[in-house]
Parts: structure tokens; C-alpha cells; sequence
């Protein structure tokens, strides 16, 4: 069955901002997701990736690099003939092994010749893509670490097992946990770029609503498809439109201490948070197609870019977002 | 010896009512059983299995796929030759490992001719039949979660040891454990369609009525299957008659409204509640041959759809099973 | 030195009577013996495996089967012609890999031909005949699951690392531990048909009985056993009549509701316990010739099938052999 | 340098009295010696194997058999010439692993020839001789257990990893350990035939002939040898004629009732209390050239037989070896 | 993109003296770097390594040996020709194995001719560059003191697994890590040479600038690395100054007993800290072109030498680098 | 860079001491150094290794061997021409495998000629030398029971994977540790002949004259060990008189009844304090050069002999070097 649009998913504001955003400029760093299971955060994600258009690979290439790029691909993929394909979503299976997810060597190839190759892993599948983690706070630190890691560097360097291998890896990393059933540290926490809290939808008519179109596509995928397609058509043009216009737009300098002084205010550790707001401002003005970075895009992303940079503090047990709002109104207003 | 009729078992209505419904809609998502040791749990799933016509397969496909579906199937099996063959009844061993289950290397091929190629595991063997887990909650959680994976979304992604495998694996998940033995994680018991709870019944011409009918099966297997046959033909016919029905029914937005509302009523956590609620009435409606899906129906089913959803309620230590009840007479009266 | 004669074995009476009902009908589901070391458990259960007559297989196969069996046999032989051999007692050692119990991987002929070939473990070793497990406590629980798995069903299904198995494993199972020293599961324990309690005995006249035997057969193996030959030839034969008997007996209806009324006044879990009664109470019968199952027989099998099968009461801290003996004098005193 | 001659060993007389029984009768089931380090417990052993007369094994047998026992020997070694070996003293080096003590799969034949052959273990080693356990509360339960199996039955039985094999294996196993650093289970104490317990010497003179002796001894050990040869000599005959006479005494039923009021008096758990008692008490008669079996040779040996089958009792705090004197002085005061 | 200039970075001067004296005398064993996440630890030692002018090694050398010294090389290469090759900086991967770090089993030769060889890791690509180990606290204690025995000794040294293996390995190992998640053992601190703390910048200005650094490298990073190549070219002068004058300077007495002196006062640990300050106050005033070491030398680095050696004192709760300015303002003045 | 010149090292004269004593008699059961890092204990040891005289052994013999000895050797070398090599000095690596430590089967030899062979370990290397192992606290605890057992005995017995090997190992073992971080467990403890303390030194001007020693050696090696050869060579032709005095050496009975008095008053637990007290002493006269082994001997080694062996006594809190001297003075005094 055909993915779920993504227009046709029920409210979800935030989440489906921070994806936006992500699309726009995937370098912000990786959306970590908050929320209880069941509230439709994989489908959102598979939605954005199959809304994409194709992209372009060298033929044969296993790294999905652009034609043009095959001089740095460890692959002597010599072909300069493209092949579209979708977006690559790749969903990190449970229980996948270290050497799945990062490549290994090549078994086969050493059995048949004794030549000790690299394998391609997921990390290479997802190049150019989304990889999505569910559960991330079940995984083992070190590997949220390591393919936290990757994504900030844009490249896998692989150093195991008598193996080294290096190849490009951008994708946007998308992490979903509850944060009841433990917490990542707050090392790995302040690594991703955004952060979104979902919550299942209160509203009865939401939830009927939810149910009719559930429904509708059990009965008919094809027409739900087809009865969707206009609205998927906006999205993607918008993502379109703001992709060009990013690389146009500074930041300036009264923004930036608008960013610093939210920081300072909110105690956000390091310099990560305010890098971050000034990007995820960037990419959220180029989003609404706006001539310049405004203070008002820099206060709709301050609390995806800084909920989760927060420090507790014991004696102020307000939750995050509160207490980001507080200090934009205090400071803006 | 052939397995135990399944219209013989004494009593345990809501457990078979359960097995009816996941027959006739096998997309409903497993069945929990809760309850102790030597009531009659495994017998029940075995003997639903047994009750089943048997299923066409291509020939010499180690995917049991249909003659029509050979093209997608990872086996290059041309032939279009069908073969007859039972529904499939998986009993996961305890101890099964996670190659066996999910499929491995195929160690033979790879030591005769250095290839590697993917070996079928369980999920492989239960493909359009039942896989029973018994004493699911003594399983590693992941591993649940995995097969609870595979039994959503009906195909089997391998990726380990170096392994890319992805093969049709639709089946009804049955689990069954005792509650006072270490529960199951919310979020696993969540992923289970329908959940039900089986006791030792109690009268004591119902214990004696099941000494009688095992003693005189162990005395003639044979001539009891044959006292059977006829009561055995009517379920069968029940199935197939909900079946063909399912398809055609449609829910009424005041059905659904009915499931929002009861849901919303017993705090059921996400939106798999209502969901599951709307798939298990549709399937007990087609299941009786009704016209169209009434209130009755959801009503009928919606301690089985909900009762493993509640959240734990600290100032109300009702069973869930009474505050579901509760909530429909104060809502349907 | 040849094993103990079963008839000199000075008193313990209930487990020599739970071994004979074990001969006499094997499908009772096993027995397990409670009891310290060094009084003579394991002495008994041998002692019996050696005092029945051989068994005949089919020549060359590896599974115990009869020369009539072979075609349902894993193994090719063709060989009509059968062979006698003792009935198999396997001692199951301390630190058995669980390869080694189910069955492996036939090494010898993956290295030499790069057949992939089941090799039979211990379970088809004991097929028609005892596997003892001493100490079975310090067993680890999923492996005592897996051979109570197989002795209930008389069939060993392996399913890992690549290998599928299935062979005919019909034994005795059993099982000897102290109490003292970790227990257990009640799951577990409730899968054993029979248990029984030894003590050393207090007599001294029975004690000084016991070292005055040991003494003989330690000075004159060969004189001991032929002092002891026509007793032993006493209990061979009163087992061989036991299991003609056995077949046409059936328990009448009054003796079933008395089980029920039992199992129920005791409040034993689940339904094995007058599963288990009924057939105890229909080999104790046969085992002395007589013509019906009576309800004096179910009284002297009742703390056999059922002590092992109650739940712990907090306010009756009474053991469970009193209670039972409670129940029966109260029901049918 | 060559062992310290047996008879030079300063005091310790408890300690080399159990080495005596045991090198009469081999069969009485092991030496367990509690005691600090550094007490020369491991000299005296090695001292006892050293003093006994070589034995006569079949040429190239690598299980130590006698030329007439080849038969039944796994080897297939048809030499029937006899080689003399000194008896044969086994250290279990710390850090053993079970395949080595055991025996395990040869690997060079299987790597070589894909053959799977047993290749024989320590215990093959042990065969006829000592096996020692320095700290023997520091190895693992089971492999305690396994040794003390094989102990019992003189004959090694192996299951595993895909291997069958079994061979004779009487030897008398000495352990020791230090009671202050975690003890052996009762369970596993038990099993031990006779205990000692073996303390610094306190006396100043004792110390300083043992510095004497030691001193010497690195002077010029030939020199010492020779200055003890004579004393050995006597030890040696002493020996010989025990194992001559044993075969020869029986045990009066007055000594059986003694051992077995003894028994019940200090209430040692099972029955190898007696029959070890019976046993030593035997082997010391012998040892001691006498006619027949006596009360006082039972209380000799009582201590050694019984102290380490005791319950603790909690309200008498009295040693084990304080209580069975109480008992002896109550009985036959 | 090319690493970050090391001019160009905002504050943290303590920070870059350590990584600048490291770069003067290597041998002074290391810099510990204490912190928060996102504060540009890693980005100040890359950027060091980028400063350096590049080194010349033999071609073909795995081991980066100069041309002169390849006679000490493992490897047989001949070749007298070098290569210029950029200064070593290795990032150690999270989840690193110790054979990748130390170096292993050549597997590919092995598979290929049977032999056995070295193949090096990545202390061999360390080889005269640098060593980072971003949150060395979460790596196993036993695999940082490998580390740092190295990088003490100058020479990697493998036993393992039938391995002998000696190659030179002369780095600057740079370690950070947050106090707050978990120390290092006191042990292993001290080894290290010099320790640094670093803080997120509080100056609104410093943040805003850092911004505005980030985003113009962000838009042009090769006009960027234009802009700051004249500062470049003045801390690459000033390290060969330092480099060519080390070896000509002495610490006077006097210096020595200040240094002796001072430590005494601040109760550090063994002989390490006043042979780091020694070293430290001779680079410090080779880099400052010093015609002699004096006393403003040592104070200066006093902080960096000694913090991380001093005992906790319970009665004292001052910080180490207030206790060290203390001292050093009662002993100097 | 050469090693350090024993004689210059800055006091530590009781470390010092103990080295001198076992490099005259190396049976005298190895040092244990304790102490805080950075305080010379390694540099003191391979000092004195370099000061020895080099030693001979057979060309090509893997284990060490002097010509006239490789009868006895595992190597088949034939060659009667000897080597010289200096004194061996092997540093235990920390996480050195057991397999590297005792040796191992010969991989490659079993890849290339299916021959099981076996590989002399680090224990080989270290015969006729020294064996230094850092921090002995941190290894586990059946290591060290492993190298006590070999350095006592002077043979390395292997029994594992199918493997035997035996070889000489004769060696001094150096144990370090700081008891601040996990001690040593009392039996390892007792089976270290001599034990020693040290402390960083607490006088300025010592510390200033290490600081120079090592600043000059810095400087220049060469000049620096010119300085030193006359010292150096004054301790080795000290050491060479006393391994000739030694054999000579007898211990009068009143010295051997004063070391007996003494244990007994410190309450020294088993044999082995008296023992080593009278070898220690006996090897400190011969380093002397006296003609009679005499009191004073013995009081000036009994603290490095008996402080180890000391069982707490918590009724008194002295430490056991003053427990020691008391008993000495009350004794003696």
C-alpha cells in the first residue's frame, strides 16, 4: 500500500514543521520526536520522504552518490549515467547490528577471493535521505553517539574489525522515543537540532476524522491517493521554493543577538542552541518565501531548536517550552 | 494424533470469539491471552488452525506464496504449479534464536559455493497462518517488539550479519502469559490487536464434561473427530461467510463517534484503540452476517479491543475490564 | 558392576510406586522427586530401567526406532531386520550444551561433504525408555521447559542456527532436586505428572538393613543379583500386566466428579491436575489387576498427581500432603 | 627437585592418615582438607603419589589402561607390551577449562582428516592416580559436581559440543580451600568421602625442624632423600599390605548398628554418612594389619567421615568435630 | 570543508596555550580537556593540526617513519623517498575496538598465504601527529591507560591473541570529557600532562561574534580561510621559534626549587607534577622566545600542570585552581 | 633512551634492598611494591635488569635455554652455540591475554601444517629475568594466582584448548599497586616473598636533585650514564659476590628459632613467613659478604618479609611494619 499523504495527516503542527525544516536544510541536525506510540510520528516522516521528488544516482553506485560525484565514492563506479530513484527512508530495524548499520567487510567477497572489501551499510543506504530511529532512547548510547556523529559530519568513517572505510552519509537523522520509558542523555539530547513533543489528539471530531480517512484508504488506497494529490502538490512546491531561496539569506546581526540573548536567558548549555536557532530561522524564512530573517521566525523555531538544551532546575519546575515562552516574552515582549 | 476439535472445547467463549475475529480479519493485529498454564490456550489457536481449509502454494517456494505471487517473492521459483497445503501453525520454540526466527545465512550454500544467500526462518513458515508464542513475557522485549513489527506491517525486513533479506510474512500473532509472572512493557501489549483472559472454569460438571471428552479421545481419537465433524463444518462456513462480507461493510460515523467516545471515556492511550475498535467491530458484524456495523457490535467487542490499553489509574483500582464496562453503560446506558 | 536390584531397595515406597505407574503408562508426564542427596533417587530410577525387558530396534538407526516406525523416521534405513538392546537410562550430565540434549549440527559431515545433517542429541538417545535429571533446580528454566516440551508431546522439533529436526522423543522424564535449594518454577512444576518426597530413612534397623545390602553387593556383585532374581522377576511381571490392563480400562463418571470435587477443594490451577489424577488413578488399577477404576485408587494416587500442583496458602500454612489428605477425608472420609 | 619424602612431613597426622585410607581403598570417595595456605597440604599429597610404586599401563595407551583392559578402552591400541609409570599426580591448573579437563574434540585430526576424534582430557590423565584441586571453593559449582561425578563412578562420560565419548577414570580426588573464602555447598561437600582440617604448626620446635628440614633439603636434596628412604620404605610396605587385606574384611553388624547410631546421633543428612564410615573404617583395620573391623576403628575414622555431613544447628555453636566426640564419649563413653 | 582557523577561534586562551605547548614539546605527555559539550574542544585541536606545516615520511611506510628512520621499522621498505603528507590527526571512534586501536592479525594476508602479519591501527596513524578522544571518561579505564602508556613511552608494544607487535607512536593524545558524567581515576589523570577547562563564553558579544564567524564560513569558507591566513602564519612562526629553542634552554636552580616548593604546598601526588612544570615553563618560554626559564613561566603554567594532581581535601573545599593560585600567591607573592 | 642508572636513583632504599636480595636469590618468591604512581617503582626495576650482566642462551632457542639445558627444552634445537642477550625485562601489557601470557597454540603453523604446535608466551620471555606487572590489583585474581603459581614453581604448565605444554620460567615477579584502589586478596598477598613501600619523597632537596638528575639525563643521555658507570659498577660486583657467597651460607639454629619466635609473635599465618624470612636473610648476609648468616640479618629483612603476611587485628589498629618492629624490640630488644 502507497504511503499516507502527508497533507492528509490530522494536526500535528509542530512535527510537521520541524520536518519542513529539516527537507529545507538538512544540515539543522536531526529531529528528535517526543511522544507516546500510536500518534502517527513514522507516518509522518515516511509521508515527507515519499513526497520528495526522486533523486539522481550513478548507475551501480551502492552509495547513491550523483553522477558527478563518483570520484570521491569508495566504489570505481566509472558509469556517469543517472537513475532516478525516491527519496531513500530508511527505518533502523530493531536489533540491527553495529556492522549493519555502519558496513562491514564483505564476506562473500572474502570467502570467494580473500580480498578483504567494505560493505555498504544503512548508513549509505540513507545518504541523501532519512533515517528513522524509533524507540532511540531502547538503543545502546554508543550507537545514538556514533550515528549522531555521522550525521553532523555528513561521512561515515568506519575504523573496526582490521576494516577502514569512509563514504558521505547526509540524511536527516529522525528520532522518536517516550520519554517515560527512560531518557537519552543530555549529551545526545543537545545533538539533535529540533525537537517536537506529539500528543494524541483530544478533540472527538480529530479522532473521527482520524478513523474516516483511516478507513477511506483501507477501503480504496488508490482514490485516497488520487483525492489528496493537489494538497500534496502545495507542499512540495513550498519545500521546492525554500530550498532555493536558503542559500540567499544572512541572518542579521540584530537577529543574532535576538538568538544570543534567548540563550543566555533560557541557560541553554553551549553554543550548539543559538548556531541552531540561526539556522532553523533561516530555513523557516526561505520555507515562507520572506525576504529576510525576522525576530518572528526566530521566535516560532525557538522552542523546536532549544526545548531540549534546557538544564533542569530544581527549583523552577516548569517544563521547557514554558519556560522558553516565558523568556521570549519577557525579552521580545 | 490430530489435534482437538475446536467446537469440543468446553466453555472459553471470549478467547474463541477472539480467534473467530482475527480469521476473518487476520490485519487486526494478534491476540494476547492472558491466563494460567493448563487452560486450554494453545489448544484453541491449534485447533482454530486445523478448522481452516487448507491454503494453495507455489510449488517448491519456501515463501508460501500463492501461485499468482511468485514474481515479488525472493525465490526464483517459476513453476505455476499450485500444491495444497494446511493453514500454518508456528509454536516458536522457547529458545528459538533471532537467525531461526527471522531467517539467516544460509550456511550450507555459503560453505559449498560461497554465495550467501538468505535462509527462511519461522516468520518465513507462519506466512498466512498462526505463529503461537507461549509464555511471550519470559522473551526478550526486542524481540517481541520485532515480531510485533513484522505481524503489523506483514513483511519481514532482515538486515544483519551483513544479510539483506525482505520476504511477505502475514500472520496472526498469538501470545499467551500469566500476568503474575512479569508483564509485558505498556507499549508491546499496546501493539496487540485484541487481548483476552482465560481462567479455570469452575464448575464441576464443566471439569468433569473436559475429563470425559479427553478420556474418550485418548481412547479413539478417530471415532471422536468423527462426532465432531458436523459442529466443526458450521464454523467453518461462519468464517467463510464473514470473509466475503468484510469487504463490503462500511463503519456509520455514529458507530465511530460511539468509538471515539468510549475510548476518550477510558483514557485509552494513542489512537490504536479506536482503530483496533472499528476493525473488530466490522469483523464480529461480518462474522454474524449483519448488514451493516451497529452499536451492539462494538459494544460486543470493545472489552477484547481495549482492555490491554488502559492506563493504570492510581485513585481507581477497578480492573479494566469493569471500568470498560462502567464506561459503556454510562455512555450507551 | 550391574545396577541395584529395584526390589532390594529398603522402603521408599511412594517413589517406587510413581516409577511403576511412570512403567506401566508413560504418558503420565514425568516424575519429579523431592529430596536430599545420598537417599537413593537416582539408585531407583535405574534400578527400574534395568529390570525391564529390552526393546527392539530397527538395525543402524540412530533414533530408537522399531523396524515398523522406519518411515517416519529422519534417518534412510531401509533395514527391516531390529536388534535388542536395554531399555535406554540417560543421565543427563551436569553442563549437557543444549546442542548436545536437542540434537546439532552433524559437524563430521559439514566439514567432509558440506551437507548440512541433523545429528541426534540426548532426547533420541532416551526415546522408549528414562532421562534422569539430577538436580534439576540448577538446570536453567527454558531448558527444563524444553524437555518437558518433549516429553509431553513424544516429539523433539529443532528450530536454530539454521537446522530443522523433528524425531520421535518419547520418555520418562525425571527430575530430582532439594527443595532447599531453590525451587522451581510453578509453571514448571506443574508440567511433571507425578513428584514425590524421599527422606533418609529414621530406622535403625532399616539403616543397618541398607549398609549390610551395600556390604554383600560391594564383596559379590554377581551373588547379590541372584539372590534377588525372583523378587525382581515379580515386579517385571506385575508392570507387563499393568500395561495390557491398561488399555481397557475407563474411569467411570463418579470417579471423574470425585477428581473434580478434589482438585477443586484443594484449588489446584488449571486443568493437568485431574488430567493427571484420572490417569494415575487408571494405571494404579491395572498395575493391580483390577477390574475398574475405584475411587480407593484416585485416594492413593492423590498426593502423587496433585501435591505438586497447589498454591501457596498465606493464612494455611499446613503442607501440601496434609491438605490433600484433608481434603480426601473431609470429601470422601 | 624431587618430592618431599611423605614420612619427613612434620605433625599433620589427621591430614596423612586420610591420604593413607585413601591410597588403600581408592573407591572411599575423595579428601576434602580445609585449612590455610602455606600448611603444606599440597606437598603432602604429591608426597603420598611419590611413594607409591609405579604402575604397568599398555604401551601407547593414551588412557592409562592395564595391557588386559584394552578392550574396553576407546583407544584402539592392540599392544599388549606394559610400560611402568610413576602413579600419576594431576594438578588442575587454575584457569582449566572444561574441555581440557574433560577431553574434547582433537582438533589437529579434525583439521587434518575431518575426522572427530575424543581426545582425552586431565581426568584420562588422573587415571589411577591423584587429581588435586588447590582452592577448590574457587572453582565453579558445576565443574565441582562433574568432577565428583566421575570420582564416584570411575568412569568419564562426555556430551557435548557434538561429542560422545567415555572412558575409565578412578582416581582420588584431593581438593582443599580455605573455609574463611567461601565454602563449597553442603551438596557438594557431601560427596567428599573423608575431610581434614589441617592448621599451622604451633609448637616453636615444630617450626623450626621444618625450617631444619627445608633447609637441608635446599642444601642438598639427594642427600636428603637418602637420609629418609628407610621411613619411606615402611610407609610404602604399610600400604601394600592394607590393600592385600581389605579385600579380606568384612564388617560386623554390632559395628554397622554403631555407625549407624553414631549417624543418627549427630544427625548427618543421607546415607553416605555410614557407608563411608563403614568404608574408612574398613580401610583403617586393613592399614593397620588387623583381624577385623572394631569400634575403635569406626571411632578413628568418625571425625574424617562425618564432620563435614553435620547440619549447622543453630542453637548448639559447637565445631563438627567437638559434636561427633560428644557423640562417640554419649554412645560408647 | 577545511577545518576551522586556529586564530579565528573566540576566547579560550588557556585552552590554546595547553594545545600550543603541546605542539612545542609533545613529550609532555598529553592534554585533559574538561567540559561542556559544544564549547570547541575538538575544533581547536583540528585546527591546531591543520596550522602545522606537513611532515615528510618514507614512501610506502605504514608507520609514517621518516625516510632515515625506516631501518627501525617494522615494514621493509627500502624506499629512501618521502612524501609530504599533512600532520596526523586521528579522531578515535566511539566503539573503536582495542585490535583497531593497537592493531591486529593482518586477516587478509592471513586468509591468503597462511602467514602471519602486523597490520597497524590507528596509533600507527597517530605516528607523530595527534590523538583525540572526544568524552574519554566513557571509554573502558583499561583502554585509555594503553593509551597513555604510549603515549608516555613513545612506542606501541602488542601481546595479544599470538601477536608480537612494536612500532614508534610519538603523539600529543588529547582527551575530553564533562566531570559531570563520571571521572577518571585518579591514576589515570595524573598521567596525563596537562589538564584544561573550558566554558561556554558569557559575553553576549563573544556569542554574537561567534555567530556571525559561523555563518560567514558557512556562506564562503575558502574566502573565510583567506581572511585569517596572515593570522596563521604568525602562530605557526611562533611554534618553530618554540620548537628551535627548547633545546638549547636549562631550568635554573632556583626555578626547580620554586617548582619543588610548589608542589609540596599544593599536596600533589608523587613526582609527575613537578616534571611537568619543569617541562611546561621550558616550552612556555620557548614559545615566548625567553633568553631563560623564570618564575612568571612556572606560574603561568602552574594551573595547567598541576590542577588535576592535587587529593581532594575534605576540609577544604576550594577548587584545585584556586588552592594552585593561592599557593602560588603566599609562596611568591 | 638507555635505561636508568640503578645507583642514581634518589633514595628508596628499601625498594632498593629488596631488588638487591632477589637478584641474589630468585627464588626468593618475587617483590610486591606498594605504593602511589609516579614514585620510580618501574624505573628501579628495569634498572637493576640493565645493570646485570648479559646472559647466554642457545642460538635459536625459543624459551631461553643455555646450551648445556636444551635437553630439557620443548624446542628441538640442537645448536650448542650460545647468544648473548641481556637479562630479560618483560612489562606485562595491560590486557594481555591469558593465551599471550602462558603461550598458545601456533596459529600459524595449524593454518599452513594442520600441526598443533605450541607458542612460547610472555612467561618464556621473562625466564631467567624479570616479570614487572603494574598495578596487580587491577588484573583478575586467577591471573596473578597463575604467575605466583609459575614464578614459585620455575615451570609454566599449559592445560587448555586442547593444548599441553610445560617449560622452564624462572623469574623474579614485581608485583605494584596502590592498596588505595582494591587490594590484593590475603592468599595472593602470602605468596610474595618480600614486599616493600614506598612514598614520594618529602624533602625539598631531594626533589630538586630528581628534578635535575632528570633534567640532565634529558639533556643528554650518553654523558649522563658516563656519570653513573663506576656506581653502577660497584652494585653489580656486589651482587656477584653474594649469588657466589650464597651456597655457601648455612642459617644457624638460633637464627632459625629466632624467625620462629618472631612469626609466631606477629602472628604470621602458615609457613611461608618463616621460610623466606630465613632465605631473605641468608641472602641479605651473602650481599653483604658476611661470613654467618647472623640476628641482625634477620632483623633488617623481617619487615620486608613478614608486613604482607600480618592478619588484621582489630583490637589493634597499628600498622604492620610498627607491629613488627615492637615485636622485634620486645624479642630481641
Amino acid at each position: 500500500m502507497s504511503r499516507f499523504p502527508f497533507s492528509a495527516i490530522v494536526g500535528q503542527d509542530e512535527m510537521k514543521l520541524a520536518l519542513l525544516i529539516a527537507a529545507v536544510d538538512p544540515s539543522i541536525g536531526g529531529v528528535m520526536v517526543f511522544g507516546d506510540r500510536g500518534t502517527g510520528k513514522s507516518t509522518a516522516a515516511r509521508a515527507l520522504a515519499a513526497l520528495l521528488p526522486p533523486i539522481s544516482i550513478a548507475e551501480g553506485c551502492r552509495y547513491g552518490c550523483t553522477p558527478d560525484q563518483s570520484g570521491s565514492c569508495p566504489d570505481p563506479c566509472t558509469s556517469k549515467r543517472a537513475r532516478k530513484v525516491p527519496v531513500p527512508f530508511v527505518d533502523l530495524p530493531l536489533g540491527a547490528t553495529e556492522d549493519r548499520v555502519l558496513g562491514a567487510l564483505d564476506l562473500e567477497r572474502a570467502l570467494r577471493s580473500g580480498e578483504k572489501a567494505f560493505e555498504p551499510g544503512l548508513l549509505a543506504k540513507a545518504h541523501r535521505g532519512f533515517l528513522y530511529i524509533d524507540e532511540i532512547n531502547l538503543l545502546e548510547d554508543h550507537l545514538v553517539d556514533l550515528l549522531l556523529d555521522v550525521a553532523a559530519s555528513g561521512e561515515n568513517v568506519v575504523e573496526r574489525e582490521g576494516l577502514s572505510g569512509r563514504h558521505r552519509a547526509n540524511f536527516v537523522l529522525i528520532g522518536s522515543g517516550n520519554p517515560e520509558e527512560g531518557e537519552l542523555r543530555p549529551q545526545l539530547l543537545d545533538r539533535f537540532g529540533l525537537s517536537v513533543e506529539v500528543r494524541t489528539p483530544e478533540a472527538i471530531e480529530d479522532r473521527v476524522e482520524i478513523m474516516r480517512r483511516c478507513g477511506a484508504r483501507e477501503r480504496d488506497a488508490e482514490a485516497f491517493a488520487k483525492d489528496w494529490a493537489a494538497e500534496e502538490d502545495k507542499v512540495l512546491k513550498q519545500i521546492a521554493r525554500g530550498q532555493t531561496k536558503l542559500a540567499k539569506l544572512t541572518v542579521p546581526d540584530d537577529v543574532l543577538t535576538d538568538a544570543a540573548n534567548l540563550c543566555a536567558e533560557v541557560k541553554a548549555d553551549g553554543l550548539r542552541g543559538e548556531l541552531t536557532l540561526m539556522r532553523a530561522a533561516r530555513a523557516l524564512a526561505a520555507l515562507k518565501g520572506a525576504k529576510a530573517v525576522r525576530r518572528e521566525h526566530l521566535i516560532q523555531v525557538a522552542p523546536l531548536a532549544l526545548r531540549h538544551r534546557l538544564r533542569r532546575d530544581v527549583l523552577d519546575e516548569t517544563g521547557s517550552t514554558v519556560r522558553i515562552e516565558r523568556a521570549i516574552s519577557e525579552l521580545f515582549g
